[in-house]
């Protein structure tokens, strides 16, 4: 991978013809697979299951897959997508009895592992998991509600992880999911991203490429 | 549609051609279109939300879409699916709190409305809803479970339930779905039903159109 | 009391002015206070608790208050509206793992008790209380939803429970709500029903004393 | 096992010398070992788990041990409890969302399946499992909670399953839990049962034997 | 709004009349009317919901109207408070899956939004939503539970959250909720809060106003 | 109690012979008996209740029974536990929605109350009941799961949790479960643990004094 990833949630690709979609948006220059999988329990919107990761692999694709699990209880669903195909998988720590059980689920299954925050939920979470964790997304929107844009202040979350992370001395990647678009995906990298799901910024547009290389050229100022 | 429908689970399509998959089966004689939605809480497993249903209506499939609502609790997801192309919507008694409601609530939207019934579910809750159904879905495996054949005591249960659909003088369709295969389909189909669902039965082989027309065939002599 | 029981539903009465509202409904003729309580977790809905009831008590109200508590689970409840004064308690079947406990706590605490029937629940639950049930009621609307109007094969199922009652040579209440009107009273007692519980009907009316008239005058031709 | 099998449960054993207790009754002629596992969330008492069944068999304890699970889901604890030396798993209808799954599933265990009913709870659960249980447990009193006589109209009840068992010309048992006594066992017996869970009433006493025996002299006269 | 706001709960009003109740409170000097909403899930004790809100308005009240949502989940129930004439809206963090989302759901729908802590929850939750808030509850009780003593560590915890508020720069308002009275107003005041619940204290006395002014009094020495 | 607290876990010990296990236990030496009590819910595992409780009482057990409760929710086992024989009672903060007000419950019941963090569970929860517990427990292991061993950064979390001790100036016992044995209990005491819980470490050799002993040799370099 490169130092900045870009991420295409398929929440936004066209799920007739999903094969075709993921492999055309790798071919434009994504680095990263991106789930968004919903249970209508823990966000009210139901999306899709470890059936729509295995499909991919079985197609071909052959790029890392990063899983967002926006349900709960977590448990059960993660040998379901290790399974599948998933190559990182991460979870919401307020949706899980023992986050550091499950941390050890996903490792155990042979996956990477990270934790999720949602807007408002504090950073506190992070305190005794730096050392398993390899990927921290920070969503910038609510997860499962439609219609939204970048939420501003977690440009200063951002910084905050960013140093927590630089403390640590371990690789771990920082994600943001939510209304990251060619205008503000520099300002976003500059404040500590390193990997950006962007979703119907990339997948409305008839020419991949030219968003992400549009996304690209901006990170290349950072 | 035919006097017999035959139904085929898109669980066992290709997620990944799903669009050119759906549209290979109904060229092949299928009838109806059908989907196993899944949450992961009122069944081990999660499998695909509304967003499928529109990217298939998106895609040009105009055959009715029967939506199979393995979910609890099932209100909120009633109009998502309406919205997104459904025609029929069934969910299980046992996952509303309101059944009465929840079967007006898909009319409202403007779909068919029915119950589906687990293997060992009584019949008993058909008892003041003859009236408002448009379906009666009997599973003859248990959902959301892999791996299970055809439950031979479905057959009884089938009888009972085509005797009340016969009292009621409604055009009430009686749909199986678990284990259907040519080789069984006739003696389903003379115990009642009129509604086929089969997935892998269908899926898996090369030629839908041999095996639909083989399903046909045995109908037939029905 | 008298044979048949109209029961104004307090939920249309005026909560700003409710000791009299409830005063005047009575002078009117009324025989009885329904209360319709829901927690918005049984029902999508919350109307009120105990608290109201003990209010009434203390403002004067002497007549016989009967709670219908749609809310899941129903056991802390049953002492809390004992105490404050309640003198009938009904709860959903589907809404108590067990049934046989919770109508004991409620005679326990010196209240009658019964079981209250959704349009669409089956009667099987009436198999093995009879000897407990003090009351049924049945629901001709879903309860918590706004907006509906009386189901018509309630009057079969009324029908079939004072079948029940009769068989079982106890004195069980047969209690309706929803949609019960001046212009349906008649039938509806016909099937079966003896205690009727009206909201709006009653309470959107200047002159309560007239629509309660009318409709003993109804109950009258029975 | 003889024709009539007597049943302690060992909620009225003393759990601080619990092998010896339960040797000490088996030699005193008990048939089968009861255990009633709460979790305090289907019934309002936490109780016990597998590993009490494994201390069991690890001692020595080679009778059968009849697994009564007062627990919501049931699922997750039938195979640590077949592991753990299970005889036979009984449930309740009502805390499985898939009942005709969840028998299998003891099945595929190694042990015998079964229902249990609670005092209010309808029969119609067995209509479509008589060929998939080995026994049916009907509740004489409510579970989980203490102090309760036997509820008088389990006679009918009894009779009732009783039709139903030898209508299916199956060899199902049928037991009964909660105030069964020497005084009232024999009109158990008669009403249909032939497996009888006693607690206090055997370990209450000094002399296990001497209640097992009355219990058996009482049974002969049936 | 004075500098200092005067909150009755009308939790300790009488509910027989509670318009008149509440508009002597207002009458007295009272500046809020505060709502202390149960459902008997999130809390062990269930009051009442919207219905009472749109009663008051309905009566007359103009006051502002501020609404204490001890309910889990919370975000069905916003809605129908601020159609029902609320002011203000305030949760607890632990009772919604989508705190910013909630918080944002109560601003759409035209409320001033807020955040309530129980006596041991930590601050942390204002870390990312100082920007939207109007307002921190603190509870000096526990709620849903009778007969409790302010709890003496509020007075730091005020503290605590005056800075933040003062950090912030935003005219956020500072409520507390549970054993305010007129001799510990003064000692809360200092500590940092300004607007102040207080039920039975004015309640249950007979001349409200002196209550009140007495409050202002000491609330003058601060 | 001496300066450093043994107290081995009776899920460990033979539950076919717990009273004499346990006796032996505290004749070698041990100070207190720990329980973890499971309920299926909050971890996947059902142990045991109050009653093995009482059993020990009536035995003849009379060291202090220390109590983990590891259950959501947690109020109604209280006072059963107290009632049953416990001394300390001990909970985690995300299972109870007021953890304030069940730490009082625990101390009305005549208990000593404690907070229990398991692995990943940041120490904020102690932000304001420092005044309110007696005893904290760092779980070095996730609870309810098998194989584990201890989790190195917890020696960095009883470091903090020793700070935030000695700052509070009260006598806080500080309790660590998961993974201690001989070779690494100095360790643990010298980061701050004053108390040690010991499952297998101890049951599973033949001479418990041996082990303890060790222990407290090790104990002794501290």
């Amino acid at each position: 991978m490169s130092q900045f990833l870009i991420a295409p949630s398929i929440l936004s690709a066209d799920f007739a013809r999903l094969g075709d979609d993921v492999a055309r948006v790798l071919d434009a220059g994504a680095d990263v697979v991106h789930f968004d999988v919903m249970d209508n329990h823990y966000v009210p919107n139901l999306t899709f299951g470890p059936m729509v990761c295995q499909a991919l692999r079985a197609y071909g694709i052959t790029a890392p897959i990063d899983v967002h699990l926006m349900v709960k209880p977590v448990d059960s669903l993660i040998p379901e997508f290790a399974k599948a195909g998933a190559s990182i998988i991460t979870f919401h720590p307020e949706a899980s009895e023992h986050i550091d059980r499950s941390l050890a689920l996903i490792k155990e299954n042979g996956c990477e592992a990270g934790l999720v925050f949602n807007p408002a939920t504090p950073l506190h979470y992070l305190d005794y998991v730096m050392d398993k964790v390899d990927q921290i997304l920070l969503m910038s929107v609510n997860p499962g509600f439609g219609g939204q844009s970048f939420i501003p202040n977690t440009l200063d979350k951002l910084r905050q992880v960013r140093e927590r992370i630089d403390a640590s001395g371990r690789p771990i990647r920082l994600e943001v999911d939510g209304g990251v678009k060619v205008d503000n995906i520099a300002e976003i990298a500059a404040a500590g991203a390193d990997m950006f799901v962007a979703g119907s910024a990339i997948f409305s547009q008839p020419d991949y490429k030219q968003v992400i290389d549009a996304m690209r050229a901006e990170l290349a100022k950072v």
